[in-house]
């Protein structure tokens, strides 16, 4: 059933996974759940609010970040509804949320931590999101929660030394062009297979809301805070091979199934792709730093979000090292951090053709 | 949410429990297939079947019995289509099952363990089917395997020796009528709450199957075979308390949620409800002997079936001991076995009124 990987979706690549104090992802969460509802607002025709509506987050994890993200979407359509019909959604509205993840993610954890007082009717629903999942039109609205940039696996020759597409870097950097255009290419193929089962289980006019990080154009991830710490990690893998701790050859085979793509390739994708239109394509906040530039709190975030890959491809000791050394080699690149290029943290809103 | 104690599904009262080898169980399960394919057939609509259809099982455990329930009611929903209009079923429907069980069963098991190459969309729905957990219209087909006998808590005074509806036995024997009238009281309110719960979930005219154990109108269930059992083990708690393993106060205070009503007071519950038309009502299988006279097959299926409730009151300990002198006790009592009165195993037919 499965043609992902099951650890591609348990690192928790959002802003929730940094630094929850931070003012920076404080105001990133309040500003994409505003964005959210401004979207819903204006994009969700009222005509689809009736009896049954359904929510479904497509790599929900096992909470408890996806209920704060449905209850956001569903508060959003009550409100809608409340303003425009002047008449109370819970007489009339049953609602619905569809929890998909990976076979193998802990649903019994999801259940069991479903919160109290909740309006609406849960199911959990196993399978990748690079296949159909759900009958048709099975649901109303779909949110993808810093997941998009997933690959369903790593690139054919990225891991050989022998290939010409042989990545040296444990992410796509962007300077590589073989590389580059081997990422794209999968990335492609990927995104345009999971907007096809989406826009199946989507009712007509139904929205799919995609929160994530891209590029803007022509900037590569190593110019980006994210790609530089990802390049320290990298740094310190290269570190403890020559050490001896671990072999030359295991690091050399070691990249990631990630692709965060330019803002110009992902609206190619879904055009090309056909099934929905663009509603919205926006920044959620335009901060000065993506990142805090404290070398502890980036390396904490850091291990939230790539330490499954390293734990499963070197083990868990090796994955405890690189994070002793990762600090200090952060500290190193303050001043390349100060001069990264912007990131982009993006809400697109597709609304599936009729 | 739960208004039912975690441990009532876990037991597993269905036949598969039993001995999977005794040729009465085929029989039985055979049986079983074959009067629900000929219910659906006879008794579904065929103007149900386009599309979208959703079976869902409420008490499915993890698996691995509901895998096979469900593939009998689809592929007889595929057979009625086939045959009635023509057409591939695989071609124009597509199916969804909901495994419904209490919010702490094992939903990773039950999820990992899904058939490989089976037709139909997954999700699992958490929560106690004495309460809705689907939205309204939800499904076309739900089963109740072996477990329409449960009440949702042991009924009011059944534990205390100081009520006039004490129980001095583990189950409602029949003696007593005070029991009797507490546990009926009890299994009508809570089968009547079930029963408005999917009459909700259900889309107009589908149907519910209840598969399960009552007994016969007049028959006393320590006159069958079952409730001899469950009186050996009631005997040999009480020889544990003599020997001082247990107190007495422990053995008196304990009782089962569980209600096996008259086929009369089933019709009645169902009647009274009024949100079903009882389209069939029939014995399964009717078969000379239930059970297996073997005592050791006996105490194996005993223990499957009744050992949870055990476990829960007198602890791990208890549980071992008492299934070590139930298979004695059992020897003593096949006279009994051998003139126990039949008791019935029944498929129930609803459908939902229009």
């Amino acid at each position: 059933m499965a043609t992902t990987p099951k650890w591609i979706m348990v690192g928790g690549e959002g802003p929730e996974s940094y630094n929850q104090n931070s003012s920076y992802q404080r105001a990133l969460l309040e500003a994409a759940k505003e964005k959210m509802s401004e979207a819903i607002k204006a994009k969700l025709s009222l005509d689809l609010i009736y009896d049954r509506f359904s929510v479904a987050d497509f790599g929900c994890a096992s909470g408890p970040n996806t209920f704060v993200a449905v209850q956001n979407i569903i508060d959003a359509v009550e409100d809608k509804y409340r303003k425009e019909t002047g008449q109370n959604p819970a007489e009339n509205i049953e609602f619905q949320v569809l929890f998909n993840d990976f076979t193998t993610n802990d649903f019994n954890t999801l259940f069991q931590s479903l919160p109290a007082g909740r309006r609406y009717y849960s199911a959990g629903v196993p399978g990748s999101f690079f296949e159909r999942v759900l009958p048709k039109e099975s649901f109303h609205i779909g949110v993808i929660n810093y997941a998009f940039h997933f690959t369903s696996k790593i690139p054919k020759g990225i891991t050989d030394r022998d290939s010409p597409s042989w990545n040296r870097d444990m992410h796509c950097t962007g300077f590589n062009k073989a590389v580059k255009k081997a990422y794209l290419d999968q990335y492609s193929a990927d995104a345009k297979i999971l907007l096809d089962a989406r826009a199946d289980e989507l009712v007509p006019g139904g929205l799919m809301l995609l929160f994530g990080s891209c590029l803007r154009d022509g900037v590569k991830m190593s110019e980006t805070s994210k790609g530089i710490v990802l390049d320290a990690v990298g740094a310190s893998l290269n570190d403890l091979a020559q050490q001896g701790v671990i072999e030359q050859d295991k690091v050399d085979s070691f990249s990631t199934p990630l692709y965060f793509a330019e803002e110009s390739e992902l609206k190619q994708i879904i055009e090309e792709n056909g099934r929905f239109t663009i509603e919205a394509f926006e920044d959620i906040i335009h901060a000065k730093g993506e990142f805090t530039l404290d070398p502890k709190v980036l390396a904490v975030s850091c291990r939230a979000s790539f330490g499954t890959f390293l734990s499963q491809h070197f083990g868990e000791q090796v994955f405890t090292k690189v994070f002793d050394l990762i600090e200090a080699k952060l500290r190193q690149e303050i001043p390349r951090l100060l001069n990264a290029k912007p990131g982009m943290q993006y809400l697109i809103v597709l609304r599936k053709k009729n």
